[in-house]
């Protein structure tokens, strides 16, 4: 049992994990939890999708790396030099070897899509943080195109995957890094 | 003090609020937390804005109707005709007179704008469930457009409104609506 604050300290983007597997009751857990996020209209267009194997892990991640370099090439997207670079190392897995990764995904007809994942998003998170697992969201994994690959995540053409998280028990967890105060723009008072 | 297990059971949707002012410094707190939220790059995009004026927020209120009335008259979007009919009602406030309401927006050229933003709106329901305090994400208090009411929200051009958010001390907590079990298309396990 833990204080909100504390909870909002152990909600922190964790990439460095013990070499310890995440039983599989332990993600239905947290999955069960994020269901009852928020979603526009109460539609809950989220569907799951879970990797265990680190060689599909590594799969999925060339994949990722080979498709936004593409479309850097392409001119579909600028990517940052620097992560240009990180996604020309081939040593350099976007899921960072974690023993676990789910993926967020949803029909591309759900006009609320992207908020609603990233609610989810929030509450596997949290949950996750809850049972003293560390959790990191890592765009760089969403890129998954190749049919075959996507086949095995259950991944029809018409889902869109929002965002990979990954999950495991942390080695530490680190300070936040330094947060600006709210900006806060107006405050609109009660007429007295 | 509560269990994630009550935070999760106390963050539900509220629209019927007691009469009672929710003080600024306790918002201010609830967006110190939201800072804390993750965000692409750490980029931290987030911009927020505070009403706590009823005249106001029904201001806004109407204008919000009325910009998506006409967006679905000139056929941009479909709404649903149950709220098509809901937003023609002149009675209808879209923020339910809730007694105080958050404007969450941030730079129409972040990218991850509205993924960062409802992330941002998680960290808010939560941080507001932990005090006590009841909120509702109201997608359809989002369309300001009126150059008048966005100045006094100090919403320029280039800010795009993601969440509004109403806030107050609840009434009562409802029970949530049905949840279905979370979707897990596939579970890729480790390999033995």
């Amino acid at each position: 049992m833990m204080t909100f604050s504390e909870l909002l300290q152990k909600r922190r983007a964790i990439r460095d994990f013990e070499d310890k597997a995440v039983p599989l009751p332990l993600v239905e857990e947290i999955l069960r939890d994020a269901t009852l996020a928020p979603s526009a209209s109460n539609n809950q267009p989220c569907r799951f999708s879970v990797v265990q194997c680190r060689k599909a892990m590594k799969n999925l991640s060339d994949e990722s790396k080979a498709c936004l370099l593409k479309d850097h090439d392409d001119k579909k997207i600028a990517l940052n030099p620097q992560y240009v670079n990180l996604l020309q190392d081939e040593n350099f897995n976007v899921f960072y070897n974690a023993p676990c990764l789910i993926f967020v995904a949803g029909p591309k007809s759900a006009g609320s899509l992207d908020v609603d994942a990233a609610l989810a998003a929030a509450y596997i998170m949290f949950a996750a943080a809850a049972r003293g697992l560390g959790t990191c969201w890592v765009a760089l994994g969403a890129n998954i195109r190749d049919p075959q690959l996507r086949g095995e995540l259950g991944f029809s053409e018409n889902l869109r995957i929002v965002a990979p998280i990954i999950l495991g028990y942390p080695k530490a967890i680190p300070a936040a890094p330094e947060r600006h105060a709210p900006e806060i723009l107006r405050v609109i008072a009660e007429a007295r």
